[in-house]
């Protein structure tokens, strides 16, 4: 090594800054917050730099504590401060379900740039609404339709659209968790609740596998489904008070794309060992492809022609080396990712967006198609509901 | 070892015989055959020794060929030959559809045991009139779901008949090929006729799953499905002529059990990669079983409650032991079953029902059974139809 | 179907017939006896009709029962009367390793031609002997190494030999099974003896794996290895009386094969659950095989060239379809085989070769092979011993 | 929520500091300072806050980019200057492994806490010389055996320490990567070279099993070895020149622990498709224990004895719910951990033991534990030489 002890002092590095307002410090918080962290760090050049100027959320004393967790500047009980904040460039609304839609409308019309985390509303209405007001107001606007940004599942995308799985025949894609059983003892939360979650499963788990649907696959045309609450009331809960559950604990659905493949889909609160189990299968003319979020680095890949050895079967994808979607960014090949890195992928995508004014879509997903999965779910409870196949209307 | 060079003749066995008449010599004739040629060496006591009488088929040199290979005594290419001999005891129909009820009613008239392929028939109207002069003629009768034979299907059915899984949330049945696909080139064959085979997808491989829901969950209380052809002619044919397909080449539906557990199931011919994949996952209150007909010696155990050292997750096991149904009849731990194990234990069971007169359920799906499973199909199909949930009536 | 009633009277077919001589009853004796029923009717045309004549083995009791359940047409105490009966073509030794020499030495002298179970003989000496009297009598000899007719490791010679991986770097072989452990509670066998068995681990299950090396890889060139019996009395005799184990528990061993490829060999009974886990990876200049004997039908495979859609992984085959070895026999792509098979395909080779007069090897093991993987097994203990690497020499 | 729309200004947490001093920017560099940048926010209460004082590696416009991209205050392409400024706290080494004994020696010497990167030094003569060193300073130490920071591997240490798998029989570790492979085309590095490296495939991988086998099951006794180099000039170098591989590509070893069990052990830089394939099985006489690094969030646990339903099996546990070490700082059960996750805790652990002086090990690895592995990484070296098996003598 040289001789030369000279110490030089960095300099700043110049990228454009974003102002942050981030609503929501519990689990969704924490894991944008997370992002914001490590844009500037991981990617190079970063997109942007985040400058986390304020959070908001009740009570103030656990924000409080957030905020000086995270590192954000200022914090806020009241969302409408956010809102009013002409410093804040980008809203990141990562508030219960019945606060998309007044959060994110307010921060449209005031000019912000607004990431909201999915369901995009309590139903499609509201959601077309919150859609309506981005596009009057020119802004950039994402659903937090994360799984997007696996890069497993990106190159799923990239072989499906270039065609070598030929003509799609099925999507099969199942969310199922374990914490609605009784045995999880999970307390009462507001995802129980019609009020603040809009639905069950459906909203919660199943707006990501249908938006992955349209991601992969293509346009939904129409739905039936069953919904089923199997427990309906819930003893334990947080303050001593009795919840009753008025959502659905579990849906099953069966779907028809535009071109003519058939979607199953389906989700549950009530799959016992099944963590966070989002597994999805594609099968075309020519292959198939198959995914399972807790062994998020890989993605299966058959392709019925022979390789050159002269045998086919499922090959395991390490989707780790640096040709794949994301990666670069990363580790060298086999030093895996987590599930946390999605959100950076995401987030650091839609500053792109807005620092460079380019859409987000079709990679990322808009307050358009937060509304496309919102008329989906709510197809599905109008299907389990009428016994009947639901054709779908899409406005545009 | 001794020094006595004596050598001694052996005896026969003394077991019950029982004289086979087999129609049909191919896929299934040569699975249900070599199940009669290893019964009376691997089972001991054996239930019975099978004596392979007579085969029929068509045409009749292939036939002739069969007959030599399989060592059957006789041969004749009608099939009404096979039920007017009076030495046959057990009449074994591996026919195609079409002939399902008009031999196996033939057959129980004239007095005679009989096995019978699935599905059981073209419909659940043809189906019941086999069960009723089955009924009539006091004979035993067996539906070929020879997938209760599984040993890792019995243990899991002994695991949720005796509460260890609690209430059952979900049921969720693939059966999922690929010979369907354009790149495959299989030929027109039966299977492909409505009028041959009485559906595609439907009663092929679906009839399995929905008498393995009956098998592990309960009774079927409604379904709604849709069906698809994704390839409706057929230019590669055996004889050069064009085959028109009117049957489904996939289905998918959402059912309810009696016991308030849902039910998807799916099956198609179009699943690149997917050779004889037959998954099946139980989520109940304690916990959940997998199954994948392709890992056949395997059953996936979850249990919500903790082992002894405090960790959970889904458990594999490899049902190889001899304390597990069917295997002490095997080989050594370890040391893996095949897919026609399956036929053995299936037909061993029969046999022994026949000379033992005992029943043939719950274990072994009799004609009722292939009859409730053509209830489901032709609900599948109408359902399929009038895009409504159809609730089911069976006869009993 | 035809009209014609006419029932037609099987023709035996017309093949060339063998008569079998076996010793031993119990597990190879039945995995054997089980080929020998098969052959006749799963091979088309079988290369034999194997007549069983005569069994053999100790006490007579048992013998005689297992005579009657096997179907063998007389028996006998007496080994020596095996050997001496004209009648008989074929000896198959499934006696325990003290007897394999004799008992095949005898045999090849009375010019029969002999199938002798694994590990060839007590030690390489004797082994050598048994070649030599082989060689002298000119008869068809070969050595019970049956994973060389699993499909999956019969595809994977065919890879490493048209060079498909390249020049290989590594062969790792494990072959774990758990009956060692005290809580197994498994008696005290003639396994536990030198006197009987020659050696524990290594003649029992490492011999298997050193073959493996040979039919894949080449020739093996010095070895080095450690021994350990981590039980060295056993309380739980079938007698009540008390065994002393003079034998390996568990072996590991590494060995350079003449091509410089490296092998780490490895073999326990005391891996809890590891029922019978034979393991072999290779790693190859240009791809990669794993199988694993549990999942007897996969053979995992990786090319280091990207596929037709720019991806690689390892890749699951499913060796279940015609194309691959021995499968054509047998049953639709997807519909598995189980361990029992490779014995069917092992001694139908091998009649084959009595029936031609063709070579037993390279695709099966002779007498020669038995006694090179002894060299091994007895350079393994001698380098436990000496601490010190063994190079290996070999007789022609 | 709340109409008060007051704004708080967050308040700094108050937490101990410590100033870090990095040397080198490249793959380890970045996942330290990944770290670094993580504890504040993660962790709650974070140990401490890591102000990053100066970074030092060589080219320095390279230096220059790092300094500004991962925010460290100032840079210096000499590492004196680190070890001369005495505002550095805590030096961490990520230096080629030629510069781990003089760069750390002489940050002890000053009083600095040091973190060095594995292996710890060229070979065990030089670790000696740190770790006294290190003890003379009263300084703590770590070498960067991060594996030991996987929650998975915390819990198989958990497991085998409270005597839940009873006496340990095997310990059976394979370090697998493919980036040596010709087709690889990696270029010449210090990691080929003897004289920046000390040894190839055996410090650079073995190291970390062999440190992972004392973590889990004991100290070793004895080696013995292979060594063995496949491509030993490579034409692919940075500069255009030609490297002269002079290290090992793969080793192989058997050794003994004090208590009686086998370890296998291995690594490669040649096998193909493993692209960070750590591999660990553990046998003993109540159960085993299976890891693979390339799925982190995983561990297999078999026990002997059935569960409360009479089954057993190899059980995947997703370490990721919060009981399980390290998980309760991370995310919801089944959002899965990545690779870099373990350096976090590795360096929060440490930065503990700094600020409350408490011990860094068992839990982290010392500059003592770092010495341990380097006296079987050269026992290895000296076997594959000598031929021999090599007993081991540590000092103090």
């Amino acid at each position: 090594m040289s001789n030369s002890k000279e110490i030089f002092i960095t300099p700043q590095k110049q990228i454009p800054q974003l102002s942050i307002g981030l609503l929501g410090y519990a689990f969704m918080g924490k894991a944008h917050t997370n992002a914001y962290k490590k844009i500037p760090y991981i990617f190079n050049p970063a997109p942007a730099f985040p400058n986390l100027e304020m959070i908001c959320g009740l009570p103030i004393t656990d924000l409080a504590a957030a905020a000086q967790q995270y590192g954000f500047r200022t914090y806020s009980p009241d969302w409408h401060t956010l809102v009013e904040d002409p410093a804040i460039q980008v809203l990141d609304n990562c508030g219960p379900n019945a606060l998309h839609a007044p959060v994110s409308i307010a921060a449209v019309n005031a000019g912000k740039n607004v990431i909201c985390e999915k369901p995009l509303a309590l139903n499609a209405e509201e959601a077309k609404t919150m859609w309506d007001a981005a596009k009057k107001a020119g802004v950039h606007t994402m659903t937090g339709f994360a799984y997007r940004f696996v890069p497993a599942l990106c190159l799923a995308r990239q072989l499906i659209q270039s065609g070598k799985l030929g003509k799609i025949y099925h999507y099969r894609a199942q969310y199922l968790q374990d914490w609605g059983l009784a045995v999880a003892n999970t307390p009462f939360t507001w995802k129980y609740s019609k009020k603040m979650a809009g639905s069950g499963s459906v909203g919660d788990l199943g707006s990501h596998i249908i938006d992955m649907g349209r991601f992969l696959v293509g346009e939904y045309k129409s739905v039936q489904a069953t919904t089923h609450t199997f427990l309906s009331s819930r003893t334990t809960v947080n303050n001593g008070e009795f919840g009753e559950v008025d959502v659905d604990d579990t849906f099953a659905a069966i779907a028809e794309f535009e071109n003519g493949a058939i979607a199953t889909l389906e989700a549950s609160r009530f799959a016992a060992g099944r963590k966070n189990s989002q597994c999805i299968e594609i099968n075309g003319e020519k292959g198939s492809l198959c995914f399972n979020l807790e062994r998020i680095n890989e993605l299966e890949v058959y392709l019925a022609e022979e390789n050159s050895i002269g045998t086919h079967g499922f090959q395991t994808v390490l989707v780790t080396e640096p040709q794949y979607p994301w990666i670069k960014n990363w580790w060298p090949a086999g030093h895996v990712i987590g599930w946390e890195h999605i959100f950076i992928h995401e987030i650091a995508h839609f500053l792109g967006c807005v620092v460079n004014n380019t859409p987000v879509g079709p990679d990322g997903a808009t307050f358009y198609d937060g509304y496309r999965a919102a008329v989906v779910c709510d197809a599905i409870l109008e299907s389990a509901d009428s016994r009947r196949v639901v054709d779908l209307h899409f406005e545009a």
